[in-house]
């Protein structure tokens, strides 16, 4: 069976989208949460992983660390799930945009970090956290009105691509970022799946039991 | 045929690595190089890709941009080539380091920025950017203990990773970091391939008729 290492539910935005991914699957899996920000959290990461970084996928004698390195192995694994799109070009665009939320963003991460259960309206302005809004809900606009009649994710049907935009439907409720419809209608869908359901509870509990930081 | 789009070939690390994969291919592609700091640089990149960034394949319909998309689309374009490695656990981890790369080593792409022609024996002390340095030529002697009997590069045979690692090999070069010898003779044979010497001599020529900045 498959285990799953992740930080904190809250605020590990790399770890959802694996983490997502496996529970869209429907696929058992062990899950090793490691609570970010203690005494001995870096530690426990290294003794898994020596790039010192969470998600880690384990399969048997197989050890995946980055969340899109894992995304495409969960793709090997699971062909019949169609992770990716079928078509090559809608493939290799879908891995461009993955790509692109995967390296880059880094002005809405920075200013916006996810944090699923608090709710702070964004009250200042940042032209380089502007263009970057900007950037993702002109992708997301695209796919849905390219693919409104496939399914209600972003290709149509759940993939990775969907998974890698996740934390930043739930930065977009977090800081209370106004949409279009059909992007609010992919954020309300994707947030409402019994698994991200999931998640956003499980972060809440961890909000509600966690100790006061060292 | 391919048409790759990159920027300068002294400072784009992100173009040299698809630049590469296709030259090691010794595949012919229409390459087209937009200068980067011009006035109308921006407007320029921005005509071929909407996520205004440097490196963008296009074959035919379909356009790919972000360099690790384009590594993924290659890999599918020439499976001969096995630019990832055939076995799917070697798979999984050159492309959690592919990836890693992708990502991270924020420090060293900050501290040590590519300049191919540049010449900066390294005098500062950053533990960051130790800890980066550490990290790759931790990754790389693991890789060349492993596969030295399989051929010169990370995992043998080129791939890749390989690719991913260029622009590292070449700051080091220029900032003259210390490699312990298993690494030191992946540098001196990636550098050394007819593709990478065709870089540096059109790096070189680039510099040395490069205007001063507007």
């Amino acid at each position: 069976m498959f285990r799953l290492i992740i930080g904190n539910k809250n605020t590990s935005s790399w770890s959802l989208r694996p983490w997502l991914i496996l529970a869209m699957l429907d696929e058992p899996f062990i899950e090793v949460l490691i609570r970010l920000d203690q005494p001995d959290t870096k530690e426990k990461i290294l003794s898994v992983n020596p790039a010192g970084k969470v998600p880690v996928l384990i399969d048997g004698h197989v050890k995946i660390w980055d969340s899109l390195a894992i995304c495409e192995y969960l793709n090997e694994c699971f062909p019949g799930a169609q992770l990716w799109p079928e078509d090559p070009a809608e493939r290799a665009h879908a891995r461009s945009l993955a790509a692109e939320m995967h390296a880059g963003f880094a002005a809405l991460r920075q200013h916006l970090p996810m944090d699923v259960c608090g709710r702070y309206p964004r009250e200042d302005s940042n032209l380089q956290v502007d263009r970057d809004i900007a950037r993702i809900i002109a992708v997301w606009e695209e796919l849905r009105a390219k693919h409104i009649s496939d399914g209600p994710f972003l290709f149509g049907r759940f993939g990775i691509v969907d998974a890698m935009f996740a934390p930043v439907a739930s930065r977009f409720v977090t800081y209370d970022i106004a949409l279009p419809p059909m992007s609010q209608a992919w954020v309300d869908h994707l947030l409402g799946t019994k698994a991200m359901q999931r998640w956003i509870s499980e972060a809440a509990a961890e909000v509600a039991h966690a100790e006061p930081p060292h």
